[in-house]
């Protein structure tokens, strides 16, 4: 069976759960912790020697890593991914802004607030990502001011990846009150047949 | 005619052009001037909300942004993208490694110190980059120590962003002397036909 190496707290791990209860696919989950270093393990390092969850490991034994190629993975062929070639890229424009103008600032800062507890030698680096992060959301806020989805007018996996820590951005000093578009999309999300709740 | 923002000195807007050249695509090349925040102006945030090169804007009008995004674009249909699932995804988990676990630290730390020239208020900045490069590094050259190419047989678009900051990444402090490997698929890259050279 098709087994995800994940922590459900986790944005990126929880992206590709969501696609996979959307998508009805079933799978074995194995929980991996970030903060006891199981991620570092000589196990772990031959799945993804990049050291990172989640990791898919298919039928078949072969790994995937990444998320959000994990999510091109399983959405090929699906509503979740436009065939033509254009609609594909722009998903894979939001893909790419979600792990490098995106996740590094909210993920970074919840992680720290959420996971770590805010600790005196990490403020600082927390307070610099907010900005980021705002930037970030605004750019999503004009998207989707004029379109229900972020690349128009179907869900694609561009919206379950942004999603997963838009929704919780909160609990990284980010509130989502002055992004009433964001809040929406959001409600929409949640609102689709086989959603499934972050942990 | 196809049009490309962007700067031949960074390497996202580099590793487009280099596709470019190994397609043989005409395109026409508007240099923007990042130091001179010419990614900021009304005009250029109309191309992208995001206000980062490069951007494509096709023949029709219709835009594209994120190196890695366009790569894919131009890549579909070609040999350097595999047409099954599986290949495509390994791919495009490379593309996601590059902007999230590699160009982070590599081409931050050549930003500081090329385009800055190492000012002492970012001394410290650049310095916490070094082990993250690294980190990056010693995971391509595991992976080259057994293939030519980083997905295996075949040159993609995976090699292609990767090289475009690992080729120059001795200008942010990165000696590739210890990696034996990468130093190999640099070469390999160099001797495609119709290889370009970076500005």
């Amino acid at each position: 069976m098709l087994t995800i190496y994940g922590d459900l707290q986790s944005g990126n791990c929880y992206k590709v759960k969501l696609l996979l209860s959307l998508l009805s696919i079933e799978h074995d989950w194995r929980h991996i912790d970030v903060v006891k270093q199981e991620t570092k393990t000589p196990e772990f390092l031959t799945l993804n020697p990049n050291g990172q969850i989640p990791a898919a490991v298919l039928e078949d034994g072969r790994v995937l890593c990444e998320s959000n190629a994990i999510l091109g993975y399983f959405a090929e062929g699906t509503d979740f991914l436009p065939v033509d070639r254009y609609g594909k890229a722009k998903v894979y424009e939001w893909l790419f802004f979600e792990q490098y103008s995106h996740e590094p600032y909210i993920a970074v800062a919840r992680f720290i607030n959420k996971y770590l507890g805010l600790p005196a030698e990490r403020k600082a680096e927390y307070a610099a990502k907010q900005a980021g992060g705002h930037k970030a959301l605004a750019v999503m806020e004009q998207a989707l001011s004029t379109q229900p989805w972020l690349t128009g007018k179907r869900l694609t996996i561009a919206d379950i990846a942004l999603y997963a820590y838009t929704h919780v951005a909160h609990e990284g000093g980010f509130e989502l009150a002055d992004y009433p578009n964001i809040m929406q999309w959001c409600q929409r999300v949640a609102a689709q047949p086989n959603y499934t709740k972050m942990a």
